[in-house]
């Protein structure tokens, strides 16, 4: 039995920023597992906790350790667990699923209708341990390095975005390239898009995304996105867009480029509603627009194991930076700055 | 060789209204037919160039024959027309594709970027002749009586709406209850949708609509019909939501319906710019959201026939008026009534 | 806590038939729910081990109780058990998957690669008392009477047939009017198949395909049923052709009915192998040719449920003897005549 | 007008081998286009034409003038072709539609029901010139060599076998490494195949399998394939099967390589009738068995041309062998030796 005190990330106030405090190790139940953190992961979501913003106000429950990308040792697991055992090497899906509704007894757990969310509506990866339910707990390959392994998470979105239809001999555009975007522009070129544009304002962005895979890159504060796209298509469009962006200009521009009979796969959240001339965006050009969650439980595991265990997708460009745990604050800083890719925490440091 | 002039309903000036004439009868090209017309119906677009509302205004050039729905016999065919024989008992898509085009290219005519529209950009069906396309000709069984050939056309826009993905075993709500609506009622009904809810603000429509086999009905002015349909489906929202009213408040309702991880298929075009809360209405629900420009060529017509022909869908209840082509006024000012299911006009006058 | 004994149909020995004896009411284990049987049913795999043909000698090992189609009363819930309680009404799920593979964890159980079977690989439902996985109990609505509440499980298998792709729209043949057989013909004809043909060399069963929607019945004792299908299509043979007989000959006869690009569903199982000429009767005809296991968890289990609440599907032309459960001798030897459609046996007797 | 006589490769009599000898330059038709050959490429099919096999002897009508792979300049269009210029640079889709069968009017010409084949039904591709329907002329980019736009076609079939059902992200198979095979190992792995085993009999071929991406490289003479696939794949199998050898020995093996719920594509031709435990090796394990005629019209082109413009597929080390045209039976006993991969014949000799 693991007892004690671990050093964690805390969300403690409903405001900015988050502290570097003292926490008991968590205590498991009999359907859970405990971990020992080697390497976490920051997502956008986290981003909005540490700011405090309209949803992170709504939402989360302080005080709470923050943080859900996660990869790390198994060091005790409850008595109900199966398929778990100590010293696996795990990271961690974040759907918590009731297993009883209409979507969890029709195979989609991950759009649960009383879905929890680990590290939003329970305490997080930011520490030193961690409790994970055993249907969440994914075992990795130990070929997959730590920072590898806790970026799986958020490559699963991309690769739900981007898979959700056919995405092979397509040509694609990935509009936003933030870490999930770039994971797209990644995931389309191991899956076959032919012509892949990604987006952004962002020039440092957009040069990770050449090194993702892109073969155009725009940026829309420089030129005209849509006429662009339109000529490099003869006119037609691209067949697939991902709207990765969560941005209102850039979610019609987006539509915009999708030729008739596309598809919009949608990740992005918006800050607003949106105002769609859905005749003309949608209806009369016979748009597919699909709404991604991301993560099936866990096909979608399964597709990102084998992308980075093949080497078809190489995260490491995207990986930009590594700050021990405790240097958290900096490393929010730097991804609110948007000059990052992925930024990789570590309990015991970068080594 | 068919000339002279015919009777026609013509579209001369760009104001209300419509003139009953005469014109030529058409003069076919190489790869046209020519059709003599024994029946032929009133869509919504008819009503609209009728009304000549704004879209009215900025698409369509007087002089011009309204109509498109047609059902009729061949009496002439141009000498490169090798599928259609002079005799035959046609209908007629009215999609008039490039064939040039990427989506002409892989099987999408219906979608072709340089798309032309039967009786829209071209003359149409109000008429005692008409000039078919040979590649729009669709050739009828004898058994399909004229009135009900006509409505194919209409039939196969609510077929794509609701087999647009799969509607078996499938709980499914039907939002605006005018013809497409209520054939799409039908077609939902005979492909398997098991709980099968309607709506609308008119109690006539309703009515219909419970005879072309709705399940439920609900008329959102009298009741809150997202409330009753969450409670009639255990908290779960139906699988499949058709949007066909072309209405704002009611688009959100249909969305507010669907299950996560459901599909909403809209058909109806809207008046005006709507404000979405994607986030919530569509993303993080997971929803599917398809744009349907309405009857592939000729996939659709092969299952409106056969639906037709098998009995699976009877069209005859929803079929309510019948006037001979010159009183094609009386007949608009009972589609602008509402109280009224399909409107066919018989050139020779109802038998 | 229950105990005792019970009545039950036990497979004691391995040869033909099946002795009517006393058996301990079972011992729940903390993942188990145990019913109370108000009705059970007989499929096609309970007559092979009641006959002990070849599959039962390999695979049965006796003394078992028979049977796993069942409807009944939840008298007692293991201490792990979270979604049944005590005086729920339910039916079984027969497949008992392991959860850990990779079928299992891409949310495909029904093809769990550790599968197994329940009546088959544990004791069944042949029997006063039955022990169900809480994995597998499916809850009833208390409108499906036990002796349809208990079919609901082989009428998956028809259901999982006939939609595993499209059918709305579609023309159809059922290949062999077996039990399953007839609930693919009233599943097809549910779900909108326009041409539904039937086929079997048993009369008895040719006039239950009618009663349950059939629009075409051959007999390919008294006809050349290829001839009289592609007669029927105009020469094109049907979309849809589901193999239920487990006869090679049928099955010749099935993929030849199929139109090129078309679909075969292939449920029935051989008793040999089949020598096929796959260039011309599914390769160059681009033929898709489907195994079906049958029944999704638990997708295919709302179907239905849904399709028998709302009338869609009524199987009572098919339920068409009721037997006193020890009367079971008696009811396989019915069953062996071919001369029924679905035998339901009853612990309490017939009311 | 283009008139007098040219070389052509001519098959003159039912019996093994071809004639270099002089045919008249083709007349084409109003709605065909005359091509001057650059590059021509030798199918399987060709090599059954030229060996005389029994499929040959069969279907073919001699005298004709043999091939089917093209890419050359349109040098006249007749009078009726409006999608085609002089001087356009083209390729030929094979496949000859009627255009008025169901599968031609609901979007499949690839599998008309009344379709002929370029080069099998008519006069071919081994001359200075070749007639080709407009609606089987396909534009390409100048950017693609003529020994890279003549192998089009064939790439087409292996884009439909990989791509019939999602590739990407999944485990594959390609059993048979002749150049189709090859083929479809470069798009299996351009469209994501994560491990990505190739079978052969012969070493030259796997070597090839190795250069166009194979991850893993079998022959089944040496070891047993079936289980070295099953434990690379952690006992699950592959997830898409490519049989692409038309042998009997590989057809099993595949199979039961296939996980369970995973996808068989067909595309090789057997010399016999096959026997197959279906129970086992389909249907008990719910495998799609997906017969491919190859390439829709033109969805495939599309894919095929992305894929080489992109520079996804790389057919250059397939590409093996160039021969100037006269040279077609050292070109013929070359690939009788099975020592090759594609190879091209060029008119003009290679520059």
């Amino acid at each position: 039995m693991t007892a004690g005190t671990m050093k964690a990330v805390i969300k403690t106030k409903p405001q900015f920023g988050a502290e570097w405090g003292e926490a008991p190790i968590p205590t498991i139940g009999p359907h859970e597992v405990l971990v020992k953190v080697v390497a976490c992961s920051i997502c956008g979501t986290d981003l909005h906790i540490y700011e405090w913003n309209d949803w992170a106000a709504h939402r989360i429950k302080p005080p709470q350790i923050m943080g859900h990308e996660v990869a790390g040792e198994v060091v005790e697991v409850g008595h109900e667990v199966s398929s778990i055992k100590v010293g696996d090497y795990v990271s961690a899906e974040t759907h918590i699923p009731c297993g009883l509704c209409f979507q969890c007894k029709t195979g989609k757990p991950e759009i649960c209708r009383n879905l929890k969310i680990l590290g939003v509506d329970t305490n997080g990866s930011f520490a030193e341990y961690m409790s994970i339910p055993e249907v969440d707990a994914w075992k990795n390959s130990r070929s997959l390095p730590p920072e590898v392994a806790t970026i799986q998470e958020p490559l699963g979105n991309a690769i739900d975005t981007v898979l959700s239809e056919e995405i092979a001999g397509k040509t694609c555009a990935v509009i936003g390239c933030g870490p999930v975007g770039l994971f797209a522009v990644a995931v389309a070129r191991a899956c076959g898009a032919t012509t892949l544009i990604a987006t952004d304002v962002n020039e440092y962005r957009l040069a990770l995304a050449k090194k993702m895979g892109a073969t155009h890159l725009f940026n829309p504060t420089k030129t005209d996105v849509v006429k662009e796209v339109l000529e490099l298509t003869h006119g037609d469009g691209v067949d697939v867009m991902c709207e990765m962006s969560g941005n209102s200009k850039a979610l019609h521009q987006g539509l915009a480029m999708v030729t008739p009979g596309g598809r919009a796969s949608l990740l992005g959240l918006y800050n607003d509603k949106q105002t769609l001339d859905l005749n003309t965006e949608v209806i009369m050009r016979g748009i597919h627009v699909l709404g991604i969650t991301g993560r099936t439980m866990f096909g979608t595991w399964y597709k990102a194991a084998r992308l980075l265990e093949s080497g078809l997708v190489d995260p490491r460009p995207l990986i930009t930076h590594r700050f021990p745990l405790k240097d958290y604050a900096q490393a929010m800083d730097l991804m609110i700055s948007g000059n990052s890719g992925k930024v990789v925490l570590l309990p015991d440091g970068p080594s």
